[in-house]
């Protein structure tokens, strides 16, 4: 008898983008007239790049050739887009990376989701809270979790709280943890750390020969000099970290779908007789075995974004973001409401006023003044009384959106 | 501390393609005039149809102007392309599908490679002997295999030889088994099974409450009557079985990657406690947590597979291949060698000649006539003194290999 997978039978329903859906579809059937201006999900609106663009057409055109054409390539994606990504990314940071440390992938949600089979499912999850919730349902698929109590926390997961009581700033766990996801600049909060402030981690897993996955999607998107764009800044990084980074939200990829995991060779993992293992060959072995790698015109077009129009470009889109960004901040902060992030992110994280819980607010938002956004509560049990607006929308829209939030709101 | 994933340590290296290269490269060292041709590694080598790159450059036009740019898109894959996947690959069959039963993903490699993630890591696994090494190690990893013996086999899972012997159709076991990967037409042997023979599987898995996890990867190569298309043919297959299906090998797209699975509604896994739960929504969830869709661009050129330009681009493809097969076939033939497969599928499985082992035979084929095939012994353990062939080289190439191989092994 075929017996399923019971931990998938632990998960909630993906309760937050559905009930945010159905609420803003009860509100439209009500007032057909309303103009709704979304500002909820991380999703970005404007079109690739043309550097992009012009050599997408240019990878399809050598598919059309015997000559050109290419059949499976490398599982771990081709040398032209590694060693670009590491000559762009990481040498400008004094960071120096091996061709056969870099995979290219579809994307970091299937990355950070899939990183978890390479450990042992007898691992401590350290989680931030308010969190990416990929993080955090990967590992209860995997049989990390325990139960789900009323609080909404897992019972085997450890929660290290960001909120604007510290900063959101995490604090080191007290608890045994062996396995810790940090995401900086971080989603959903828009904020992030300090050079100073990551080394305590870099240091804590060191020590206690913790691994930690260290998502930088958002890397693109630092302003300010203090913040590491990669975790390999940090001195000894190289031992006990996997950084993820992506496309999708510098170049416009979410529909297109690149992104690549660092895994050093000098990373470890043990065998319970505490043996180190490189977990370079483990990942490596995982996506032999279970990716055919990324499609070859879109690694091209990945590419793309490391020519000078390329960077130029993309420069462009994230002035684009980060002038909406800005915008939102600067609206919502003339209201006296208190806001956080959107200054090294794309990412806008607000207290709600007057007490009100997050989907409260969302209720205000929408019937008030008809803008959608995320509520906080929707990212962890810290995330409660949050709620979180996203600079991707178009200008005109953001604009729109902030003059009648900004309206509303005047405390 | 973070510990690994440890059944990957039992995984031997990827042997069979690396030991191949190496015998190679030691061959044209010594050889460097050597005109090699390699009749190997199942890729394809023709260009993507032309009505496929047409809707690709298209594709990438529409990811260039706001208005119809696309970011995020579903992560079962866009409504238009399973559309017509129901329409053209199943409704012939007198298969009907629901658009939620359709999961559209990156690769047939990836999709049978994650399938296990929805069940117990307490099921037996069986699979046919030659296999496709992704249905073992994928499992390997997730720990249902028990310890590797010395004769080549996982002790906790079930082989069923497929071998001359047999007329390589698998015989029910005798062992209690929970999940069965089946591959038709088959890869490595390229032989197949009628819809009578695939009955009495589908009447198995009922009885036994078993799950078939059917690969069809091939099916475009099929040319007898009487062999099914689809699982789904059989009657109540949607109760027992997941079919995977691929776009690399009918529409030349191992390195554009476009693929699907099929989870109908009323296939059932189930608890330890016997309560029956749909797989579909299993898979959904998985997809969902861990996956973020196929590129747009890459979907629109595979919708343009069902377009009437690319139907007739993708039979002379096919065509092509296989009169490649057919020569493969009646030449190793003509010498007295007995040959399988290569009638509805791209794949010709031959038994070695003389008794030798198939490693054996790779070096006389390499060393005598420069000839690179595939050792059916890489396939597993009922592989031995077998070899495969495949018909993805270019008609000259396959031409004068063939001419040497007659003249050399002519008996």
């Amino acid at each position: 008898m075929a017996h399923i997978n019971e931990n998938y039978l632990k998960l909630p329903g993906s309760y937050l983008f559905s009930e945010i859906a159905r609420r803003v579809n009860v509100f439209k059937d009500e007032n057909p007239e309303a103009d709704i201006i979304r500002l909820g999900i991380g999703d970005v609106t404007k079109p690739l790049p043309e550097a992009v663009i012009k050599e997408l057409h240019a990878a399809v055109d050598e598919m059309a050739d015997a000559s050109t054409f290419r059949g499976y390539g490398p599982e771990q994606g081709y040398d032209f887009l590694i060693e670009k990504i590491i000559e762009f990314d990481f040498a400008p940071h004094g960071v120096n990376l091996a061709i056969d440390e870099v995979f290219v992938s579809d994307g970091s949600k299937s990355d950070t989701a899939n990183i978890q089979e390479i450990f042992g499912t007898d691992n401590v999850i350290a989680i931030t809270d308010p969190v990416y919730p990929v993080y955090v349902d990967s590992n209860v698929m995997a049989g990390r979790s325990g139960t789900l109590g009323a609080d909404g926390k897992w019972s085997d997961m450890v929660y290290i709280p960001c909120t604007a009581e510290n900063g959101f700033v995490p604090q080191l766990p007290t608890e045994k943890v062996d396995l810790i996801y940090l995401c900086f600049p971080n989603n959903p909060t828009g904020t992030t750390i300090s050079k100073e402030q990551l080394k305590i981690w870099v240091d804590f897993a060191k020590e206690n020969q913790v691994i930690i996955l260290y998502d930088a999607a958002y890397e693109a998107y630092i302003t300010e000099a203090d913040v590491p764009h990669s975790i390999y800044e940090i001195e000894g990084a190289k031992e006990v970290a996997i950084e993820f980074r992506s496309f999708s939200k510098n170049a416009g990829f979410t529909g297109t779908r690149c992104s690549y995991t660092v895994v050093p060779k000098e990373c470890m993992g043990y065998t319970a007789s505490g043996e180190a293992i490189s977990l370079n060959g483990l990942w490596n072995r995982r996506q032999c075995t279970k990716f055919n790698g990324t499609p070859y015109i879109i690694q091209k077009g990945a590419e793309a974004v490391y020519t000078a129009a390329g960077q130029a470009q993309i420069k462009a889109l994230i002035d684009y973001y980060m002038y909406n960004a800005k915008l939102i901040r600067e609206g919502v902060k003339s209201t006296g409401i208190e806001v956080f992030g959107g200054v090294n992110a794309p990412y806008i994280w607000l207290k709600t006023p007057e007490g009100l819980d997050s989907w409260s607010f969302f209720d205000r938002l929408l019937n008030e003044v008809h803008i959608v956004g995320t509520p906080g509560a929707g990212f962890g049990p810290s995330g409660e009384g949050y709620f979180r607006l996203t600079a991707f929308g178009t200008k005109e829209n953001t604009e729109e959106a902030i003059e009648r939030f900004t309206k509303k709101f005047k405390l």
